[in-house]
């Protein structure tokens, strides 16, 4: 089962959707065609209730370099130099990538090459990250005349000021290491760990009630925008319809009474 | 001078108010009663004006399992399946927190045990934090099927995102030692000398200007939700009062005159 | 070509500004004096097309102490006993951080010695920060019963509660170490090479298009402050434009033709 060849899709029986990046002899960009393809399987993710998880893993060398600039090049052919074409073209981007915070499953990036720009942007979308130790990671905009304007909404929320702003203003790779210490990343494995880590995270994730991911994973980044106490507010009703869900009720029967829970939709 | 057994309330000479989780043979649940005696516990020391900085500490193996799941079991008997009981409850709860956040004296948590769901959220809403190397924390809803919405709401204003969602998702343990590198407690010290640095820090901060600290503490949590324009409007309106009250002129003075000051709540 | 003796200002031919805070032996105090120069050599510098990058540098053992308390105190003689003259030079110090965020060129602290109080700000003011490892950092208003609550709105921008709290309530010194660790500076160096590893960094922001930095620096503070919804359509339209400059189309090309970019305002 696969999305046109640029993007692989492979659903494990335990519920874990790996998607793959799979144009890695051109560092896999973020091409039209990609962005497409990205979007229609997260769109397909999200309604299957067979998937419990999401992968987003890359063949080749790299992860993802990024926009195809060859492509964005030659949108300036038109009369309007390009206008309609990159408003298009970004606007999918940011779409696909608000698709994956607003995805209600959980989704990790498994990464292990080079992660720039718009690639560097998918890894911070999602909601955790295996690295190999190889791996690295740059906005590099600023080499090209081009600020990573819509990567640093990704970047911005998940590391803080002067760290977003050393890869953003110098645009050089920043390690594996540097990438988990500043919170870009969860954990930094050896390359040869790297899928079967990622695999243990999904499979420990997938065992949970989708139910129970999907209500916590919204209401996070709902509440995150929020002051604090209409986040406690909003929260507060959330856990309330969460603890009258069946789910609940089964996970809190099960732990008091020391057995399994069985979930309502695994 | 305790209110009730659960809660054990120690005010020293030097307005130290230590409140001690007291139900540890329970893992000290955060259950109706606990819930009621420490929201009356910091209801009184924010008025007390002898008491200068408090510390939120435990008895027994775990600082706090968070809610009592038996006692909200128990509330799904009502022919509402418990939907009111569990507004009430949860709600009591996030006003405790958000009790702690507005208290005008600074809140350290010392941490012990292991600190889950609400507990985790009881160490996250302090405004310090000190762990034994030993403690542990999580937020581990989504092991019964009720995702931990209200103690992110605390975690995720410490915690960047990845790590915040790592907690959330997964619900495994985090070590002291992570604790501190993601920025959810502030130093990490052995079992043994836990008492003596929470002590050592809170003696510090107990000698500073009660109504400094007020000011600065309600200060700093309003300016956190607000643009960075309206902060500094906000914070520089702050600091004019602050220096026309007659701590500042003593505290200044003292410093020019290189004397120790005299704090008029003292 | 200097503002005035208290603040030296050199402009190398690569377009680095290198302002100095050069009122080393009373500890560079942002008096009103220093305030003034402050303010009027940036307003200068986002003005001048020479400067690419700033550097803010200090001279003597101190890279600023913060407030001038005897200037300040002295502002207590009039009949509202100061309220008018603190608002002002309360509102100048203000009005100077916000200044070095609202620059579009990128701004460098570079420091030597302790930086306390608004000292401690302006590093956090800056974009980027590189310390020796001698110097120290702290927000120690609660010593002299003035919290630091102005300096606060900057230091919480860049790190987290935990840490903001731990500097404010207790106000002592921080290490250069602990400063990386938290987020409040990039890099931590020997002293003997701070200038050399400043003067490096600068060079390579200073090769990059300052139409770009500008258009990503003021994009970067604006998103932040957003919802990630907002944030993206805005950061979407910024990049468009950003697509459609000289520069971009500039730098792009020459990537594609593997040469270097020549940006029209170099």
């Amino acid at each position: 089962m696969q999305t046109g060849d640029i993007l692989l899709r492979d659903l494990e029986a335990s519920g874990i959707l790996r998607l793959t990046l799979n144009d890695g002899a051109r560092r896999n960009p973020l091409s039209e065609s990609m962005l497409t393809a990205l979007s229609t399987a997260f769109a397909e993710a999200c309604r299957d209730p067979e998937v419990r998880v999401i992968i987003l893993a890359a063949n080749g060398p790299a992860y993802s370099a990024g926009h195809d600039l060859k492509e964005m090049t030659s949108g300036r052919a038109g009369p309007d130099r390009g206008r309609a074409y990159f408003t298009r073209i970004l606007g999918m981007c940011s779409d696909t990538m608000q698709a994956i915070v607003n995805c209600p499953k959980p989704v990790i990036a498994e990464v292990s090459g080079i992660a720039t720009a718009a690639g560097c942007q998918l890894v911070a979308s999602c909601d955790l990250a295996v690295a190999a130790d190889t791996a690295q990671f740059s906005t590099p905009g600023v080499h090209i005349g081009l600020f990573c304007s819509t990567p640093m909404v990704a970047l911005s929320r998940n590391v803080g000021n002067k760290h977003a702003m050393e890869m953003l203003l110098i645009g050089d790779m920043t390690s594996a290491t540097r990438a988990a210490e500043i919170g870009l990343v969860n954990w930094v494995v050896a390359p040869d760990a790297l899928r079967a880590t990622t695999l243990e995270i999904a499979a420990k994730i997938a065992a949970k009630s989708s139910m129970t991911l999907a209500t916590g994973k919204r209401a996070y980044y709902e509440q995150r925008e929020m002051t604090l106490k209409d986040a406690y507010d909003h929260a507060t009703r959330v856990m309330v319809e969460n603890m009258l869900a069946r789910d609940a009720e089964e996970g809190i029967g099960a732990f008091i009474e020391k057995r399994s829970p069985q979930w309502q939709d695994a």
